[in-house]
């Protein structure tokens, strides 16, 4: 399936680990805008830890799909700007994903998607730097096709591209869960990829750092200050503190050893 | 009057604490995107510490009106999210509001408001979660309510709600106004409530964590460094530092006690 | 030449140091979407450290020929406020800049700039406060602007302002380049003014804080963990440190001693 199906929206959404303290943000809006005055420029978040692909590549996953089709993502986590990666063009279910090849598109990809390389040469900006293209070729790429240029214009099919994949759990003989966190959010969540199906019925517990914790379905199933696990806005685990930060409190972070394991019955 | 004057602008204004490191807030506007793909959606700010439910209100209750008639103002400072708490939909001089029950609303209704409450079925997106009422409900009922869809439609007239007091000011028999910091600012300055009007003429004396500082008219009349009290630019007295922070200089924050004391005359 | 050449493209931008914790910078886009309902409100930044004129002056002076002809770019770095500084209307090729005149837009204008002193009583929100006159005078003034008022009706025209010099380089005997770091951006690099064109040709060595590193191409030409010198976005020398935050790791900040030699060569 290599005909387009986008329809451009107008809406382009920025993913990327720059923070919001300095320009370089706002830059790339100015880019765009000069471009392509009617685009409604949507921050998805600025947030992702410096150069945190597999943060990046979450974020997108579980958001990508909440905005209209004909919506094109930006994602810019790019530790590998100025050298010769490739930047990729994926079309899926009508909506365009622009991000470098190291993996952070992948996760929101699926076997569907129409995935190009980026003709870089053809966006880049007169005098373009090696160390922002956020703004001297993501932003007029995402310009342009916002606009209405065909991705068959933009760049030239590709059959293989980096993958990625996120902490995925393991189920042991015993039915017992092991991951790990994947990042903590800024209320302190210690966020797992273990999806609510997963568990299906029955009651279980949470280890982690030590800590035990029940798996209950909203915070105020226990006391103010405890440790708790629920399913999360994401649809997976995570672990929480009522009414305070439980990375904080567990001195607990991305990679931290997560264990649910079946409550035991008497 | 429980006829809706409310005509909508389009605008949509968003007040959360929920910080902007994480994609949530993104994730609301894309919700409302698809819904309502010309809404004009302003952050009012994201940077209500955690559940500060007194914080959103006074934030809410200094900025509304600054908004043209007919904007929502959706505010997501919502500890019991999860819980059966109500969400209202109040209707005040040709804008509407949208938060949970739990006073944030409040201080920014007068006797002339019209309070409703949401029919959360109605709205809450299919599988919508227990912790994220922001992205699948209070997304959809805004896009809604601002693409013209009418009030009484989206709720049913209630009577009472959760109030909320804003810390007050005490006059005791000497003239001495007693209150407290409501919360300091991102430049440390400590805001209290009390009015201008409270003070009429004459020189006053503010005194907080054994420090005792002039009200002045304006920065540039005391030494850099000096604190100093003002009328800020909310109309109510706060103290601050020249070229400092007022809040790490005194160690004060939240609910400190402020003594503002008529000036010795000789 | 003073017949303006401004034709509005309803884009503004915005450039402070209130941060985004407090809904300053959201009230004052209430305030212009309530004058002028059709603008678009793009943030520059709101991270610059407060009161720092420098940065303020660097961030605009790198940014705003990045966006469309007929942008208003309001720029509120402001120590001065409530004191009678004057605030400044400029117009160059095409674009309006509204500031104090504290040298703030100095460094982004050129000789052919206009420059008016802006009638502040003109725009003046009722009750405007001496605090916050990002609300209460800018706000009103960008929206009128950006709405077509000719800059003449808004200001008379002046001939002499707040100048404003970046730290410069010098250049000794020995062809060694002396300057001093701007300021850090939040990925911790030290950005200094010293151009491209001034390297030319040749290998070069950068020094800072008693480290020696060499001004390499991009990122990948040195170790992870290992500091580098290179020509960052803004076209200008900057200490980096290949996954990792220099400014942290040197302790440096603004105004640290930067020297730029010429390899040795054997």
């Amino acid at each position: 399936m290599t005909d387009s199906v986008f329809k451009p929206s107008g809406v382009v959404t920025l993913l990327t680990d720059f923070g919001l303290s300095d320009p370089y943000v706002g830059v790339m809006k100015g880019v765009m805008l000069s471009l392509a005055p009617k685009l409604e420029l949507i921050d998805l978040t600025h947030g992702v830890p410096a150069q945190a692909v597999a943060v990046g590549a979450w974020h997108l996953s579980q958001s990508w799909s909440r905005f209209p089709k004909g919506t094109v993502h930006v994602v810019v986590v790019d530790p590998g700007v100025g050298s010769d990666r490739r930047i990729l063009l994926a079309e899926r279910d009508g909506h365009i994903f622009l991000g470098p090849d190291n993996g952070v598109l992948d996760p929101s990809l699926d076997g569907d998607a129409v995935v190009r390389s980026l003709d870089i040469e053809r966006f880049a900006l007169p005098g373009a730097s090696r160390t922002f293209h956020g703004r001297d070729v993501f932003s007029p790429a995402a310009a342009a096709l916002a606009s209405g240029m065909a991705p068959s214009e933009a760049g030239e099919l590709i059959s293989s591209w980096e993958r990625f994949s996120l902490p995925e759990a393991e189920v042991d003989e015993a039915g017992v869960i092991h991951t790990e966190a994947l990042y903590a959010d800024s209320f302190g969540n210690l966020i797992t990829t273990v999806e609510a199906a997963l568990l299906g019925e029955g009651e279980w517990t949470v280890e982690l750092c030590g800590e035990s914790m029940p798996l209950v379905g909203t915070y105020a199933e226990v006391e103010i200050g405890a440790l708790l696990a629920l399913v999360g806005s994401s649809g997976t685990v995570e672990v929480s503190q009522r009414d305070g930060d439980a990375a904080a409190s567990l001195g607990a972070g991305a990679g931290a050893s997560v264990v649910i394991r079946p409550s035991a019955s008497d």
